[in-house]
This record gives C-alpha cells, structure tokens and sequence, in this order.
C-alpha cells in the first residue's frame, strides 16, 4: 500500500494528479454498497481467490443482488455455500447446484494448480455432506481432490487400507462427528497438516458436534488444527490456501 | 432371602425360634454403625468381593476405625483406594501403601481366579497412576493383570505392536485423557468389553478430563461402557466382575 | 493375525503361493466398498457377533445396498437399528420391524447360549422404547432376556419386589431418565455388572439426558458403568459380550 | 403496615404526633449503618428467628462489628456461619465455635417447639460438615434434630434400617454428593417435605456439586426442593421454618 | 412395619396363618402391574395424598389404563399433569380438563383443611401456565389458594401493594423466569417458606430456565427451596405438604 | 416521594383530608390490574418514556387489553417489540406494523431530542433483524438514528470506510453473530459508549450467540456493556436513555 | 482524518512538504514501541481520557517501563489497576496505591465535570474491593460518586431507604453476586442508564459470578447492561463516559 | 510401506530372508520401550521432524531417560516443551533451557529452509509466553520467525502499523486472550493461512480461554483453524508445517 501511496503522492507533486483526485483515490472503498450488504470486489486482488457467498439466511433476491453486483465487477467464478434447494431454485442466474453439498457454482472449475493433493476422509456416511462442501470448495478454488469416505476408527483396517493416499497426501481435512478420533489418528499416520472438521453427526453425548471439536482441539496428534462444527467450506478453503501457499511468495 | 425367610418362619411355626428371636433376625442390620459411619460387614456374603474404604476425604482416624470395624466382623482383605502418603502413614495397622497409584492393602493378594486376562491400556505416561489403580484392584480381587502403557492413537504403530494382547484379552481397560481416541480404536480391534476411563490428563479444551469422557460416551465402536473420570478402581472393579461372570452361575 | 501371516509367508517360501498373492492376501481389504459406505465384512469373523447397521441418517436407498453386500457375502444375521417406520417401509427386503424399539432384523433370532440372564430395568413408563433396543439387540446377539419396567427409585417398594430377578443376573441394564437414580440403588443391591444407560426422558434441569448420563458416572455403586444417552443399544450389545465373555476363552 | 401507618395518622390527626415525628417513624430504617454493612436489627420481629452472620469472605474485624450492632440492639441470640477457625479466633466476643459445621453462636439454644422432629440424613461420611451446618442451625432455631449418617443409597440396607425414623419426621434433610439419589429414595419413602442439600463431595463427573444439584432438581420423587450445593444453613433455616409453620398462623 | 410384622409372626406362631400365607402376606406388593406400568395403589394410605400421573409421553390409552386401576382400587381423586388437549379428548373417562394448565382431575376438589393460605405469585404473564399448573395442585391437595400474577421485581411498587398477602401466607410459590430475581425479593420479604419455581420464559442468556434457576439457588435470601424448571406440579404438591405438615403429627 | 407524603401528613393535620383519603392516596397502586396482566400507568411519569408491550407468548387479546388499558390512562405512544405478524394482523387497533424489526407503534414517532446521534453497525446481513429492532426502539423514543450495516471485521476496509459516523458518534450499538469480533473493533475506535449485541446468528461454535455474547463481555476495549442476545430493544432503549441523560439533569 | 490528509496532500503539492516528509507523517504510529508492549500515547487525544494500564500479568518492571513511556510522552495522569500489593511495592515511582480496590494512580484526581452523579450500589459486603475499583475509577476520570454499600434485595427495606440516592442518579452501577437481582431491582426504580457488574462472591450454583452475570443480562428491567464479571473499571470507565455524553457533542 | 512388503516377500522366495526373520522385520517395533513410555525413534524419517516431549507432568528421570532412548537412536535434535524451571535444573543433560516459553532443547536450530516466513501476533502482553512457545517451536523445525506483540483490535492502529509483515506472511499465528477478535481481523487482512491460538489470558467471561477459543472457531474470516488453548506447540509445529508443504512434494 505504501508503494501505491508514494505513488499517488509523487503524482499530486508532479501535478499529474489533482488533490482532489488523490484523495478520491485514496478513500476509494473495495467494496459496493447495495443497501443490505457492501460487497466485496477487490477480493480476488486482495486475497487470490474468488469470493464466496455465504447463503444462509439471505434471501434468493439478496444473493441475486449480490451475484449481479459481483459480475458488475467483473467477478467470473463464484462459489455459494449454504444455499438450500428452494432458494436456489428462485435464483434465476446461471449457476450450478449441488444438492448434496448445498453449494451453487457460477463459472467455471479451473485447473488444478496446487501444491499436490487434497485428500477428504470422513468417518462415516452422514458425514458426506460436510466433506462435499469441503471437496467443491477445493476444487473450486483450483485443487487436485481425493475422496476416502467411511473410514472411522472402529474399522481401523478400512482407514489403513488408505494409507497411501494418506501419507501421499499436501494436505488432509478429516471430517468426524460422533467422538472425532479419525483427526487424531491420520494426524498420527501422516506428515501433513490436517485439516480436522467436527460434525454435528452423533447424538446424545456428542452434543451437535461440541465432544468431536473438543476431542480434536485436545488432539495428541501434532499437525491438527480445527475449523467450526460443520464448516467444510472452511476447511477446503483453508487446505486450498495451504496447498498454494508456495505460489505466493 | 425368601429361602431364609421361610426357614425363619418355618422356625417360628415349629417353635424352634421365638417370634422376638425371629423378628431380630429379619431386622439385624448387616453394617456395624460406628458413628460416622456404617460399615458393611456382609458385602463379602452380598456382592462375593472384599470390602473396599474410599480414602479420599476420611482422616486417618476414620479410616483405621472403619478397618478395625472390619477387621473385627472377619474381613481379612481389605482395598483402600484414594489415599495420600501422609494419611497413609498415620494409620497404624499392617497395611502396604503404594504410592503411583495411591492405594493401600490389608491382606494378601489373593491366586487369580477369573477367566481370562484383564489387559489394562494407557494413552500415555500421565495416565500411569489411574492404570496403576485399577491394576492394584484387580489383581486384589483375583485377576491376572497385564499392562500396556503409552500406546496413544497418535502413534498407532505402538498400539498395533500389542495387537495379540489385545486380540486375547477377556477384558480391556482404556485409559486415556486429551481426546480419549485410545478406547474407540481398542474398542474397534477387540472383541472382549473395553471398559473406558477418562483421565484429567491434558489442559485447555480437554476440560480436566470431560473432552475424553464425553468422547468415550459417543465412541463410534460397539462394547465400549465408560466409568467416571480418573476412575482406576471403579474400572477395575467391574473388569474383575466381568472377568468372573460365569463363576457365579 | 501372525500365525495367518506365517502361513502365508511359509506358502511363498514353499512356492504354493505367488509373492503377488501373497501380497493381494496381506492386503485384501476386509471390506466391500460400495461407494458411499465400506461395509465390513468379515466382522463376524473378528469380532464374533452379527453386522449391526445403524440406521439414523441412512437413506432406505443406502441401507438397502448395505444389506446387500452383507447377503453377497455370507452375512445371514443383520440387526438394523434407529431405523424409522417410514424408512423401513421402503426397504424392499425381507426384514422384521419392530416400531417400538424402531430396530429391524433380517434372519432368524438365534437360541440363547450365553452364561445368564440379562435383566433390562426402566425407572419409568417413557424408558421403554430405549429398554426394547436393548432387549431386541441382546436377544438377536443369543441372550436370554428378562425385562421389568417401571421401577423408578421414588416407589422403591416396586423395585424391591423384583429383586430376586435382580441380584440372579448374570449383567443388568439400569436404564433411566430424569436424575438416574435407578443404576446406583440397582448397582448397590446386585453382584454382577450393571450397565447404565441414561434417558432424554424429562425436561428442565436433566437437560436431555445430561443429568443422568452424569448421575451414572458419579455413582456411588461400585460395578456400575454407563453407555451414550438413549443408547439402547450399545447396552444390549456390551450386555452380551459380557454374557459371553467364558465362551470366548 | 397498614395498621401501623393507620395509628400514625390518627396519631397526628388527633395532634398527639406531630407531622415531623410522623414522616420520621414512617421513614426510620429498620437497619444500622455502620459503614461497611447495614445490620439488619429488626429481622426478628420481621421475620420471626435470629439474625444470621454469613461469615464467608467477612474480616474478624467486620463480624465483631456486626455482633456489637446487633447486641446493642437487644439481639441475643446470633448464629455465625461459614467461619474458619482463624477468624473465629480473632472475634473476642462470647461465641461457642464447632469446627466441623464451621458455626459459631452467641447465646443458648433454645428449647424446641417445633411442630415434629427433623431428621437429617447423608449419604456419605464427607457430607457431615453440611450436615453439621444444617443440623447446629435448626438446632439453634428451636428444633428437635436427628442425625442419620451415611446411609448412600448404594448399602440401600443402611438406608432401608432407618425407615421408623424417615416415616415419622416432620421435614428430612436429605444431604449428599456425587449423583445424589439419596434424596430420590428418601423423597420415595417419607410423606412429608425433603430438603435436598448437593454437596461439593465427590470428583469427575460430579463436577463440585453440579451432578448431584441437577440430580436432585430432576427428581422423579415429589415433596422434594433443592437448596444450594453445601448450603447446610439455608437447609436447616428453611426446615425450621417447615417445622414451625403452624405457629404463625 | 415391625408392628404388621409382628403381627404376621403371632399370627404364624398361633396357627392362625399358614406359613405360606405370611409369606405371601410380607411379599405382597402394593401397586397393580399393568405390562407398561406399576400402578401404585397404596400411596394414599403411605404418603396421605392423591395418586398423580404424569401424562407427558404416555399415550391416551395408557393413562386410561393407569385410572381404570387406580379407580378399580378405591383411589378416587385423581390429578393428570402435563396433559396436551389432544390426549385429553381421547381419553374416555370423567375428567375435568383446564387447558391454561393442562391438567386434569377426576374426582372432586376437596374442602381446605391446610394450616394457612398458599400464595402463588408470577413474574409476568407468560408465566400464568406454570403457575396455574402448581394453583390447580394445591387446590386439590385440599388447599386455600390466592393467585398474584404479573409482580415481576421490574415494577417493584406492583409487588409491593400485595405486601399484606405475602405477609400473612402459609407457604409462597414465587414462579418467574428471565432472571428470576423475584425468588430473593419475595424470600426477603416473607417470613414463610419460599418455593421458587423457574421457568423457561424468556430467551437468549437466560436458557430456557437456567438462568432463573441458578439464581432462584444462589438466592441471598433464606427460606427459599427451588424446583425443577416450569414444576409447577411440584411446587403445588410441596407446598401442600407443608401446609398440612402439623396434621400429620 | 417525601414531599408527597409530607403533603399528606399536612393535609391530614389541618383537616383539609380525612384519614381514610390519606391512607387511600399513599395506597394508590400506580398500575390497571387486568387480571392477566398488570399495567403500568404512571410509567411514563416515573421513568419518562412511554411504555412497551414485549409481545412474546402474549395473545392478541391480552395485547389488546393492555393498549386499551393504556391508552385509556393517557398513554398516547405505545411501541410493541417482538410481535409476530399473524398476531398483530388479530390486534385491531390502530397500529404500525415492521416485520423487519417485528414490532409495532401506536402514535407518532416524535422528534429527535437527544444529545447527538445513536450509530447502529452490524457485522451482517443476518444481523439486520435485530439492528432494527434498536433502531426502531431509538428513533420512537426520540433520537436521530444512523444505519451501518454489514461491517464485520472480516472486511476491515469497509468499516474504516465508516469510521467518521463511528467517532462522531453520541452512542454507538454494535451488533453482531459468530465471533462478535465488531464490538472490540469499534470500541478500540470510538470514544463514545458501545452497547454491545450479540446475535444468535452464526452456527456450531457460536453456540446461538453465545460466542459472541462471552466475546462482548470479555472485550479488551473499554466503554463496552453488553445486553442480552438478540436484545435489539434493550439496546436501543439504554441507547435513548444514554443519548437523554443530560436532560434529565 | 481527511482535512489532516487534505492538508498534507495541499503540503505536498504546494511543495511546503516532501513526499517523505508526508509519506512519514501519514504512517508515523501513535503508540511506543518498548518490546514488550506497544503504548499507546496520544489516546487521549483520540479518546479523551487518560491512560489505564491493566496491571494483571505483568511484572512491576513491565509497568514502570510503561508508566515511563507514558509520561515521557506527556500523560500526566495514569491509571493502574488490577495492581496487588508486592508488584505496587516493586513500582519505584510516583503512585498512589489503595489496597482494597487494588488500583493505583499516578498524578492529581481532576475536579469532577460530568452531567451527574455516579451512584455505585452493592449488593453485600464481600462486592466492596469491585465496587472501589469502580469508584476510584470514576473519580479519577473526572466523576462525582456516591456509595451505597450492603443493599441486597433480601432486604429490600434497605434498599429502599436509598430510593433518593438512586432516583436523582445521572448513571448507577449495580455490583453484586449471588444471583445478582440487585441490577433488575435497582432497573425497575431507576429512570437512568444502570451498567450492572457481576461479581464471583457467592458460592455452589453461582458459579463466581456466572449465574449473577447471566441474571443480569436477562433481566426484566430496560436500561440495564452489563459488563464482565468483577470488572469494576469497566463499569467506572463506561459510567464517566456516560457521564460526560453531552460534552463531547 | 507395499514396496517394503514386497522386498521382503521377495526376500523370503528368493531365500536370501528366512521366513522367521521376515517375520521379525515385518514385525519389528518402530520405538524402543523404556517401561514407562515407548519412545518413537523411526519419527523423523515418518514425519520428516525432530522429536518432541511433552514435559507437562513428566518427572526429571522419565524426561531424561526419554532424552537417552533418543539419543541412542540417532536422534540430535530435541525439543521438550512444557518444563518448568525446577524439572529442567534436575535434567543433567546438555540442555539450553528458556524460562519465558518454558521450553528446551537439546542440539543446534538449523538454517531456516521454509518458503516464507512465519508471522507471529500477540493481542496483549501477558500472551507472550505462548507466543515464544510457537516461535521456539516453529525456530527449531527450520523457519524463519517475524514477532509482533501487543497489537490487541482495542488499539486498531498498532496492528495496522504492522500491515506489511501480516500482508507479505507465510503463515500467521495469531495468539489472542480475552475475547480472541485478532483473528478474525488477521483473518481479513491477511490472504495466508492464520492459526488462531486462544489463550487462557482473561477472567471472568473469559473462562480461562474458553471464550477466545470459541470466538476463534466462529471466525467470520476465511483461512483461520484453531489450536488448543495456550498450545503454542502446536501452532508452531502445524506453521512449520504449512511452510515446508512443497518440499515434502
């Protein structure tokens, strides 16, 4: 930013730009003001990647208002999470619905251009859900994705059948409800950060996911941090910033 | 106690027993009320194990009062759990004190008598006293104990080394703190019960021992029962029961 | 597993079995993967009892093709649990449903060969539907059933006049809602293991099934330990294994 | 009120009061300031029993001061509680100090002229501390007491011996900690109100009172209320008042 | 007991009852089993008091079935609690229905033959419910009820006016939610006992009724006791109890 | 008050008002008693702003009642909060009706009379609700109100972009869901106090808005005090009161 | 912020200011850096207020070097507090330290300049250090306090004989524990801003100073907020800004 | 681990390995077993890092007998975190000992070979101590570290003096008490991974780090995971991690 502001300033001196301008410059806001939201348009410069909308609890005429007002601006892809199927249905925009996932697309997928691979296990079958979140989020944002599902720790021979995916892997999101013991035991298995993602998979004791998320905060595996209970997009998210990080510098 | 009602009755109805005679009978109390407390002194008879004095909060005048009072009634095997150093070395009987797993004994211990083998396993080293507490426990009530220890899911090669031990038991203790991963993986190799004990071992997000109790709770592997945090005893005590089952048919 | 090993490695070396077999053997998975779920089975092999499928969350779709790998392979005892009338309707097999304990079974229930009686206790009325999971999944697992219902501890005189049903037991299960006080007076008057298993049942300060869960842990009844909330059938599960444990050895 | 602010105004109607001493009788606080406490002087008349000092947290100096306020008063009779024995030292007044309920009076008990007797019951030998609260408590109130100790409902038979005295009390205290289902039993058996008292006595899942405090709220027994963890003096106060509610009428 | 005992044994001794007969004599049990339920028969002789259900969870059938045997043994004032209105109509019996407390009774309400008057006082209007749920309790345990709603401590001078009432009650149901404060004002007040009823009126940091009730336990004030969150049953039912607690000397 | 009583006591003295009026006068309760609802009529006086109806869980009749009642003792401006919309569709009376904000006014909105200005920031779209709820509340109690919406922290920018209202700001309502992080912010910005609302929106760790409610307390700005979750009305009622309290001087 | 910017920007181009010179004015930070922390020195120019420093955790040596900072750059008047006594002790500069509300000042307490007067009530003795923290803290900012010490609503005759006090109040702090009815009490009898502090006094169920904080915010009384258990400054702070609203427009 | 497989089964049919040995190989333990712990000597080449022990609870002799298993074994790099003081003075190993990060380690830190550099903020002082854990941690594993302290979001300022390092990071960590809100404004500015780590810095509502964990998992800013509370460890060794994600490849 100091770069663009000696710029500006050499500019206001050299009087190829007025003060006026400057400061117009200057206090230009990165975002449009729609009324009940001020979207985001310099994202993708700002942080690399496509912006996301997060659906819940806004109407189909607000993400609507919000799809346009990115498109405005010039926004190819754009990924929307938490998007039911009826308010889907009622956004009238070219996207792409994936009713297992509840994730809409604008755009198309790009390339894989990652570090290496993004591996998705999941302890069970209801866990599927949150992992599809977190596997159209990676692909979405330009990952190589690899599913292992059902794969909890009361079969260990399943999990071990996987473990040259696992110890192959750039990074891992494990997605558990129930007590969380998958994140500790690829954590264990592999030499790479792991994503873990409680779900609210479980009853009783398991509390909606509280008892996976503290098991996997109180990990005994080194390399495991935690995102929110249900929160595949952010951990795709994440795992996709991981597998790029080398990119950026 | 119907078997001996009737022969109470019988008794009466014959004559060979007065009917205050018969009344004291039925009304003798099976515990010695020694003020501030009210020893059991037909347990052995009731549920077939020695007695057992929770030390924890009983001063060392308490305690020896409940051992004479125990003593007294025939009871020559007698398990003090929960029992400090220093109070340990104010009651003045022939008693032998250990000190990891802070119990003490009266008695010998006696030949092993149960079913099989009673393997008990710890997530790490921290967990050592509350295993040394249920393997006193279980061994004081007649069972072949063997230990494993340090064998936390995060190196799963540790815990599969003891796979055969695991795979032959008759009955598993798993003892864990942090996520308490240990007894869903176990549950998941054995097919004996796994009786699970958190442990307080751990810091921030595992609650001084509620994130692995509440794990263990919602363990995704079938056969697994949960005891009270840092529970050595209780855990032992019902792997001895269990491991005696068939004896009482 | 190493004798299995030794054999194999002998047959290489003998030259009856190729190295690439050998390998395929080693590896084989002990699991049929059908996409959204990897069904074991060889579980009876490993663990001695029939498949269990737990039914929460499963589309009829999904526990159909479990079913089905589980004929496929050999599979004759299936207990299918937590499954829904309405989910049970569109299962196009041939399964029994019971809509009290919401389980399904496909196959015959088996001749009781274990060591005792299980005895499943309800404190009340509500209990029942959890009690019949655990009766329905013991029975199915080969155990001899006995149940009495409604003998919550503020009319102890209706507990009392079962217990000679309670202290011949070869395992109870205590199950109660609202404070749980059912498992410590059951654990305090019989001799063998009492598995408890708290209710949702009540409202206010039992929180869903919390304050009993917690009640059961904190018992002040040696022998006594505790399964999730509502999970009747981890009890009846757990219950058999103990009622088996001699036949195993 | 209403009585006494009717002689008030026919007292300055008739000219026997003036208006200034009307509005100053009206307006007089039936307290003393004395600065870091506003002593309470004319409970007794309000509320019918002797001031209280709750000593927690309160200096040698401060408890002196409240003493010298409420004996300048005519207060004769003062119950002190929650005082440790150090502080109990430094207060040079005339007090009797008991070490175990932490207590310490001024003046004589009273005789007892109560309605009947209560009785108060632990489950534990850790629980008499409280119970010693409740029961020096309702003793200097003016009531009969017995005290029950550890009868814990896992020896119901200790319990069960004690039934003449649990049938025939006027109010049971019903004290006990880890899951508290003494007060469960007690509440089944007795037909008259049960005061129950969690106690911070036990470790895990007990949680420093809170499992026995939600226990005993959830209780399936009626005629049970629940007074703070440890709160033996508002157990014992409030049982007073039970046992005395005839009188006032 | 001991007496019918004795007389049992006298009877045996003189031949004037068989042996087999004073055996089915002291066995006998004093509740109907009717498969789902233990219907209690004799409460009335043991606790003095109508029988109660407690319809939540029970089907129209059941509780039909619960009355028929209550009614089948004498018992003819009945109390059905927690009754939702469609149950009610399907159950074919006499009752009388009140919908604001859901509650049923079938019998007649008795004359009032308490001690003094019980007082049931709201905080606000969405408490009238629970409070009328306790009204109806006391009132057909035979009590003088006076009903003051909407006196929450907001709008203390509303409290206040109604000072005369709360001075002169026998025994006090403070019943509010949010923060509950109305316990501890009306416990400061009154010298009666106080029963403070929580309930799960209000929303965001006061849960559902945790609030109110943590506070109604912390309450500064003595003489308060608290049930269960919305137990209006239960506070009506010890209120009763206390205001007939001289008769029963 | 004195000043009145004193008045009285006068009046009493000369004759000029009978003893029976006296006691009358000072008895007055300043409240419609309405059978379910108390109103408070001198509100208005006593604490100088008109009175709000919280209409949850009332029923158009009771809402209705208290307006009548209201408007009948001279309350012309009438503000109903939490009012869903079929039960003011029931409420014929002439109000106007958000379903935004879910609330409903009686009268007109008056003019702004405050110190300055109340600023209303939101981290959300979602939070909207609840923003006009206080904005509504403010503006009816007479304030000028500025709206600041959808300025989380995530996008720093766009709340800096704003940062002139925020310090020019006479009360600042910060309003935010998931990690409440907006509180902080904006308190470390303004020199104004901030009335902290957490919101209910978010899911998993936010707990219902708990996370941010904990967040809020816990904020390292000072000049930060929070209201319950969700509690629009509060805020924006002590916004007023904050935004008035020279006035009252 | 933009006329400073306009007039470096008109600097820059009048050529009165150098492109470094501005680029270095626009970044210069207003804060010390000293390694261990960052002070911040013109925030009373930002925020109008002197300096406080948070003494917890940090070593006297950490605090003088701050207090150093500080009034190197000017700040004469220096707030400290959550200060014990050793570390004040090891501070070798120029402070005022009070040990019971374990602050410390630096320089003069200023002539107070509010709207009104600050009135800080507590609920009992034991909330006096956190109502002194809040008292030195109003003063020192400027703030005439009242203190009403010792008026818990259990005698609420107490409180009431300060109605005065707290009617004429331009902001009330209501500090109390327990279960914090103090805040909604004090609420109903207010018509100004209440901030409400939770204190940890109290014991059992009030969880030090949850179960008040959590009654508090869910208190039936407007006006009311609340800031964070004990947090006396935060109250003091928040009311002087309050109390000085009207000055800064 | 197939190919390994592979060369010993070829081993074995070409004879050059007799079928025990391949036996023994296949078998052999990965950790040398020193009685108390099994120690792991292949995790360096597993997981590419140098071992870490956990000190928490671990006495002088364990810690230095786990040093020897490991030194023996070839390991020269050590680090031992979680020691305090004492425990390290009665290590008589050649150990550097750090008191602020309460971390040791044995051997040289190498050459910093990540892709970037590991950025790590503090909100306050007081969480300096996890902070030099993570920058002793994320040191000794080969990474360049950058520290920012004190640059709490209630001083938004001093946080944005530091834009460009937050901006041109690798990998944050962001370590934050109280309410935790650095994260999420980190989280925004930054387009890198952050990990959020919550101290137990704080009181009151900030239960010891419960509150900035459970902010941290709600972030509403994208790219954020968590650790467990004050686990600087884990932060530094996953930030390690991340930065050396495309060698591994």
């Amino acid at each position: 930013m100091n770069t663009e502001a000696r710029q500006i300033l050499e500019a206001v001196k050299s009087g190829s730009m007025s003060v006026d301008e400057a400061l117009l410059t200057l206090k230009s806001d990165p975002f449009d003001d729609i009324g009940f939201a001020k979207v985001d348009i310099h994202r993708k410069l700002r942080q690399g990647v496509a912006e996301v909308i997060y659906g819940e609890g806004k109407t189909a005429q607000q993400i609507t208002g919000i799809i346009d007002s990115m498109t405005a601006s010039g926004q190819e892809n754009i990924l929307i999470t938490r998007l039911d199927k009826d308010t889907a249905a009622r956004i009238h925009r070219d996207i792409d619905y994936d009713d297992i996932s509840r994730t809409a697309t604008v755009g198309e997928y790009p390339e894989p251009d990652g570090i290496g691979k993004i591996v998705i296990c999941t302890g069970g079958t209801c866990d599927i859900p949150v992992a599809e979140e977190a596997a159209v989020t990676a692909a979405f944002l330009g990952n190589d994705v690899r599913r292992i599902y059902d794969v909890g720790v009361a079969g260990l021979h399943r999990l071990l059948s996987c473990k040259r995916d696992i110890m192959s892997a750039s990074v891992i999101i494990a997605i558990a409800g129930m007590e969380g013991a998958l994140a500790s035991v690829i954590g264990g298995l592999a030499d790479c950060p792991v994503i873990a993602v409680p779900t609210s998979v479980g009853y009783g004791a398991s509390f909606a996911g509280v008892t996976p998320l503290l098991g996997m905060l109180s990990s005994c595996a080194a390399g495991v941090s935690v995102v929110n209970i249900d929160n595949g997009f952010g951990a795709g998210y994440l795992a996709s910033m991981i597998n790029h990080v080398a990119r950026r510098q």
